[in-house]
């Protein structure tokens, strides 16, 4: 059976979370997990570009041939919600200049699909990844969130009947 | 007395404006400008992309020294915020990425700088632009709101003091 590589991206300005898994049918398996920081010193251009460089980094070493991005949680402060879009746009952009298919999932779906719940808190969700990744080492709560927006593509393109497989054939 | 090359950028998701002018002291001279557009159907990751590779190419072909780029205007709608920012971080990034100096402004700092009050209109802003920028022929609205930017900028980074050939030499 072919054996599917994706990324999992939590964006943040301050920290984007990536975790990386394989998926063989219905079977996971960790790779690897981490945060990319941007330094709050710096620019705004210059943390975005230091969010690109890192993310960069991550999917040339990893090579996965699927994202899914954690869809922004809207905030009630339009300022954090800016922030929020800037960093989500180098996320998806980074992995659409690498020609990796991208996929979207909102905070709900990721809980639903990691949890069985909409509505579980954040440690229910992580103790989760853990039981689902056994040997997974998770650097850190922003890696556990993208390792849970992997977990959730998987499933999800699994239970769409073709599958990972044949979406990855198919590009 | 060296001229420097500015791009003034005025971020959106389906339109992003760009124009170009040369400094030398005081004097501004119009060197192009247009918008780059994103296919509406096209999903998220594809349309930053989209408005990556226009930006890059036209940075390619003018190769400016300094970015510009208008600060986003936080709306009320929550989505709308969250669409500019994703846009806007794409600008941020590209002019970051081709290491440009990057300068933002606000919305009443350019129609300060341009029309010389912070309440101006659109209208009153594109004049002044057709006036200060003589043989500017202005793609569309995106195009004339990146060229006030990039106003603004030559008239700032003028007024510091040290000047726009100052920073560049110290880049």
């Amino acid at each position: 059976m072919q054996t599917i590589r994706l990324i999992g991206l939590d964006p943040g300005l301050r920290h984007t979370g990536w975790g990386v898994i394989d998926v063989s049918g219905n079977r996971l398996q960790y790779v690897g997990d981490g945060s990319v920081t941007s330094n709050a010193k710096g620019s705004l251009a210059e943390r975005l570009r230091q969010l690109h460089d890192g993310l960069q980094d991550v999917i040339g070493e990893f090579r996965p041939a699927h994202a899914a991005v954690e869809e922004t949680f809207v905030n009630k402060n339009p300022i954090s919600t800016l922030k929020l879009g800037q960093a989500r746009g180098v996320s998806l952009l980074v992995a659409s200049l690498n020609d990796l298919v991208v996929a979207e999932y909102a905070p709900n779906a990721v809980k639903k699909a990691v949890v069985g719940t909409g509505h579980a808190g954040k440690e229910q969700i992580h103790a989760m990844v853990r039981m689902l990744l056994p040997g997974c080492r998770i650097a850190n709560e922003h890696a556990a969130d993208a390792l849970a927006v992997a977990i959730t593509h998987a499933h999800n393109a699994a239970g769409r009947g073709a599958g990972l497989r044949q979406e990855a054939l198919s590009r």
